[in-house]
Order: structure tokens, then C-alpha cells, then sequence
């Protein structure tokens, strides 16, 4: 195991119709912090208002008179354009804190307008540089898509459109305070979010769990403890929308996922998000489709370096059980988790393929290029140029 | 599911020679803080002494000119005596920050002075009342046992010696802002305390699982998850004193089972701590030891009020195959798992029986009389005085 440090202060609210207590929860902070009321209200393309939850929020924070200023207009992958406008808007109106009404896409956007609000460059400079910076306007969050774990991470990605890049950006000053989370919320989420979320967050430990560190029993354990949760709550959620249970088992999955527990004294991979992120920044593919495209074609490539951890995986995340294959050959069984996990892709309607999400070879080499551009990625296995090709190649 | 709250600010500071890092962090605390460097350095009988801990500290505060004023003496089962004469020292001496370094009990005792300090009544009247603070002194962590989690949670436990009441305290006030905790520190552990500690992380999570609360799946999980890291690691420790990562595998453990991680979500039970803590407040025997013979016994007495829950427990936590029974009968396998805690506990040198630590009948009544004193204990089940007057009985 290895040294590390570990700290996620952020308050967890969780449960159903705690959304009604953002008002106070916000004043409470904004008291204790000895902050202004005057608040940026950031949100999507206007999912919020057609739920009623707008509403709800607007009500709360005005019967706590917190003074509120809008920006809405996030969109999946979201833009640095609007981060641009949010910092401006937070500079001219002397914001003091950022609520974020949203997925990931809005929160990832309010942690930019957060971190650029107070610095003096030029806020896409700390996503190019991963900057150092020294304060930023506090967030608070509420969560409507369990899927990134930025309601309770340090980490923001953004997308320039003008140079089609998708870069992250971190630091402790961009956590969020407080995150609401009410999994009731989710009721209205088209399938395909509810799978593209469950995607993300599977992703999340996956990058964890698969490392050259030894010796860490209790990470591996929950690692599997948390997959096994996002594997086995998909399905029913998928199945009855309006199920509470399944949605919040996944809606707190999702937080411990990326809130920093799992990878604590173990290094992780990330080469599938850096893979993936690029496709995204190219085609507009939504992140968790690209990672369950991404991730079995790693798999595939990498699986030799360390073919028992791939067993570990099969047999306690995946329940291959060795009993069942002709034979006890390891790399059998490895490839067989693999492949249990292509059918749980598809069998909550995630893409596998490049060719489903209808994109060609045409770019793989330039997205390779992109994607290594500052030396190769990944730790469990470091990938050059070329590999990453080849991963393309085999996802195709 | 249940709504929940969950915060846990404390920064882990984990791995080897981390204790070095003691002046440098403190010092990084007070001044972000605007507290003056006066610190009290609270520590038990003097292992600290014999093992060079003390000298390392001492050195690493000094090298960060912070002026430390020491009280050491505290013994297993935290006294309220010594907790008075560290609150009168807090005071006089203008402290800001106290520095417990030790195990369980000294950072209990240290949240008890922490409590005490600014509160203007009887420090014990918190403890009887449940009482409310609105400030403490601040705490930081070095610590030598991983056993009682109390490196990152907001109880304390104390032990009033005129009256032999041990009662426990919790506040958001008394948390520890950070806990350096090297496994290293527990290679000269006797192996009794290695395993009363195991006993005592074990049991902070048998309090959380056996619930009422339905569809905790992923709080399940990973509780089982905490349970084999424990039960598979324990041994190995106890094995090979010196051995780094069973050692560590441990110590993380011992925080994620007390930290509320693990009852988010759900209502745990508590009852065998209750019964427990009367029997060492009795007898002055160690927490740990108590709870091994307390909770086989609390099992046998409850199981049937959720078969279910102790055939998962059985199956998921102690390994006990189904397919290895003469039948299927669910209550068979459920008293197989008790059983195999017990051996397991037996295995790692736990007494599992009140006459294994000359503890005799004749004050069981009066046991039971404390332990309901406020009204009957545990959620799970609720226990009467005549309920937990048998739990003794059973497990005599």
C-alpha cells in the first residue's frame, strides 16, 4: 500500500425532498462564512424548469432571501464559452457563491467559473497547465444525474470548442460545500442518461482498480463493493423508472465512486478517460457511451500485464464462476470478465462499438496524437501514441 | 434507504514516517487557523517513551517552534479525573490546540478536554445530558492503535470512576481536524491489544449492519467488505508482527468502520456497546475483549428477529458455504455464522466467554439495571433490562 493523503469535507445531503432545503442550507453557509447573499444560479438547458424543480429551488432561496442571479444554457461537455461568460457575470455582480442545479456538465462548469473567478489569467490556462490557484467562489450543488462524482470532487472538465479540446482542471478550492442529493430527482431521466451515468461511475473505480500497487485488500474490496452496487442497481432502475431504492443505491454509488475513498493508497490508470475524452471532444459522444466504448477495447489491449487482477475482476465484480468454463486456464477467465462486461454494457443499452456510436477510423490517428500529445498516458499500463491507436483500432 | 447526512472534514495523513510530518502539519493548522502555538501534548502510561515515538514528536514540534505542554497518564477506559486536570490546564495555560497521540483513549480523553475547555458547566453533565457545545478546542491525531476509529469520529468515550459510569459524548466540534497514522507504530504492539483493536473495528460494523432499515445494498456491501478486510487480516498481523501491509489493510479499516461512512443510510444498533461498556466500566476490562464476548451472545439472542440478515452475514462475511451444510435451513446457517465469529474470534485470542475473564454472575442484575437506566437499548431489537440480564447469561 501506498502513502497517501485523504480529506473530502463536503456535506452530503441525501434523501428524498431535501431539494426543499436549499435555501437554508445556502443562508446557513453564507452566514457561517460571513459571505454575501448574492449567489450565481447555474444550471442546464432547462431540464430543471420542465421537472418543477426550478421552482422549488427559486421558492427556497427566495423565502431565505438569498439575491440570485441566472446562468443557465450548460450543455454536456460543457463549453468554456459559457465559463467565460459565468466568470464575467461573478466578477460584475460580486457573486459569493455558485449554486450548481445540475449533472456533472453544470457542476464541472460552476467549479470553472468558481476557479477562474478570482484569477487573473486566462481561466483555460489552469486547464492547459493544471494551475495552482490560491482561492475561488465557494459551490454548492444540487444533484439531478449520478454519474460524474463532481458533487463531491476536487476535478473539473471543460471543452474549448474553438480548438476542440477536452481538458481537466483540479484543486481543493473547487469542492463543493454541500451536496444535495435527492435520488426521487432521477425519476425523470431518459434511459439513456440513467445508462450513460451508470457508465461514468463504473469507469470511475475501474480506473482505481486496476493498478500495479500491491498489497491493498481493503481498497480492492471496496472498489468491488461499489461496482457490484452499479452492476447489480442499473437493471432494476432501468426497469421501473420511479423505483426509489435502485436509484439510490446508484445516486450514492456514484458520489463514493470519485470522492477520492477508492483510490486511497493505490495509483489508478485514467489512460480510458484520456482516451475517451478526446472522442468526446471530437464527435460530442456523450462521456459515459465513450467510456463503455473505450473500456472493454483497454481492457483487450492491457489485460496481459496483469492477467490475475483480471481474474480478481471477473469472478468478484463480473460472477464468472471458474466452475463453469471448461477449463480453469486464467486468461480464459480474464477474457471472460471482459466479455460479462460488454453484455452489461449492452444489456443496459450502451454502445460497445465505435461503429454504433456511427464514428469511422478517419480521426483515430489525429485523437491518438491529441490524447498523448504531453507524453503517455495511463500508470497501469503507459500507452504511447501507438497503443492508443490501437485501442481505437480495437474498439471499432 | 434512509435520508442521511454525511460530513467527515478529517484529513488522513497516511503511510510510513507520516509522524515525522507532525510539527510541519500542526504548524500549517495553527497558522491557517490564526491560533497561537500553544498546544497541549496528551499521551498515555508512556509506550510512546519506550518506543522513540515521543522523541520523534517532540523534535518535529520543536523544529516548528510549538510550544507544547504535556499531560500524559491516560489508561484504557479514558479517566474523568485526568480529563478535569486537562481542561484546568487548557485554561490556564491558554491552550489552542491539543495533540493526542496515542490510541482510542487518549483521543478520547482528548475530546473530553476539548469539550470541557470552553464550556462553562461540569464537563461530566455533557456526558450525562447528552449536552450541546458551541465551540472546542481543536484536535490533531497521531495514532498508535487502530481499534476504536475515534482518530476520525465525534464520540468520546469516558469512564467516571467515583460513580463507575462510562459514558460517551458526541459532537461535530470534537472531530479531529487531521490524524497522522503511520501502521509502522504498530509493530510493537502486544498482540492482545492488536487483537482488541480488531475486535473493536469489527464490532463498529456488526453495530451498523444488523439493521431494519430495507434496501441498503450498497452500504451492505461495503460493510462486508470492512468485515473481510478485518477478519482476513488480523491474523496476518498477529503473524508476522513486522509485516507492513496487513498492518495497514488494518489500520485503514479501523477509521472507514467509525467514520459514518457506513451508516448512511441506515439505522444501526447499538446495543451490544451499551452492554459492553457496563462490563468495563465494571470490570476494567479492555473494550475490545468485552465486545468479543458480548456479541456472539447479543447474536444468539436476536438472530431470529431477521434470519435473512444473519444467513447474509454468514455467507457473505464468514464464508460459511451452503453447500457444505447437511440442509439449506436458513436458521442453521445463520447460527453457523455466529459460530464462526466465535472461532474466529477464539483464533485471534478473544475471549468469548464472561468466565474466560473471571467475570462471575453476581452482578448481572446490576449490569442490566445501568445499561437501561434511560430506557431500553439497541434498534435492531429493543432490549429491557430482563433482555440484556439474559444476554449476560448467555454469555457466561
Amino acid at each position: 500500500m501506498d502513502n497517501f493523503t485523504f480529506q473530502n469535507e463536503t456535506k452530503i445531503i441525501f434523501g428524498k425532498d431535501t431539494e426543499l432545503l436549499i435555501g437554508e442550507e445556502t443562508a446557513q453557509y453564507l452566514e457561517n462564512e460571513k459571505l454575501s447573499k448574492n449567489i450565481l444560479l447555474h444550471y442546464g438547458s432547462g431540464s430543471i424548469k420542465k421537472s418543477g424543480l426550478y421552482d422549488k429551488v427559486v421558492d427556497s432561496l427566495k423565502k431565505a432571501n438569498i439575491n440570485f442571479i441566472e446562468l443557465g444554457g450548460v450543455v454536456p461537455n460543457p463549453r468554456l464559452s459559457l465559463v467565460r461568460e459565468g466568470i464575467k457575470l461573478c466578477r460584475d455582480k460580486k457573486i459569493d457563491f455558485i449554486l450548481a442545479v445540475g449533472g456533472g456538465s453544470v457542476i464541472d462548469s460552476a467549479k470553472a467559473i468558481s476557479a477562474g473567478t478570482y484569477y487573473e489569467g486566462n481561466v483555460w490556462k489552469l486547464f492547459e497547465t493544471m494551475g495552482t490557484i490560491e482561492n475561488a467562489v465557494p459551490i454548492g450543488v444540487i444533484l439531478t444525474i449520478p454519474a460524474a462524482g463532481s458533487e463531491s470532487s476536487w476535478t473539473s472538465v471543460v471543452t474549448n470548442q474553438e480548438n476542440k479540446r477536452k481538458l481537466h482542471f483540479r484543486s481543493p478550492w473547487i469542492r463543493p460545500k454541500f451536496a444535495i442529493m435527492n435520488p426521487e430527482l432521477n425519476f425523470t431521466l431518459p434511459d439513456y442518461q440513467t445508462s450513460c451515468g451508470a457508465s461514468d461511475m463504473l469507469a470511475h473505480v475501474l480506473e482505481r482498480y486496476f493498478t500495479n500497487t500491491k498489497h491493498v485488500n481493503f481498497t480492492d474490496e471496496l472498489c468491488e463493493a461499489t461496482m457490484r452496487t452499479i452492476i447489480r442497481n442499473t437493471p432494476l432502475a432501468l426497469k421501473d423508472q420511479k423505483d426509489y431504492n435502485p436509484r439510490a443505491e446508484l445516486m450514492w454509488a456514484s458520489t463514493i465512486a470519485h470522492n477520492g475513498l477508492l483510490n486511497t493508497g493505490r495509483e489508478g490508470d485514467w489512460s480510458s478517460h484520456m482516451i475517451e475524452h478526446e472522442l468526446s471532444a471530437m464527435y460530442d459522444i456523450a462521456h459515459g457511451a465513450g467510456l463503455a466504448i473505450v473500456f472493454p477495447a483497454w481492457m483487450k489491449y492491457v489485460y496481459k500485464q496483469d492477467i490475475q487482477r483480471f481474474v480478481q475482476f471477473a469472478v468478484k465484480v463480473m460472477d464468472v464462476k471458474i466452475s463453469d468454463l471448461e477449463t480453469t486456464n486464467n486468461e480464459e477467465t480474464a477474457l471472460k470478465g471482459i466479455e460479462a462486461l460488454e453484455q452489461w454494457f449492452t444489456t443496459i443499452k450502451m454502445p460497445i462499438k465505435l461503429s454504433q456510436a456511427n464514428i469511422d477510423a478517419s480521426k483515430f490517428q489525429e485523437m491518438a496524437e491529441l490524447c498523448t500529445k504531453k507524453g503517455p498516458v495511463g500508470c497501469f499500463v503507459k500507452l504511447e501514441k501507438e497503443d492508443v491507436e490501437k485501442i481505437y483500432e480495437l474498439a471499432k
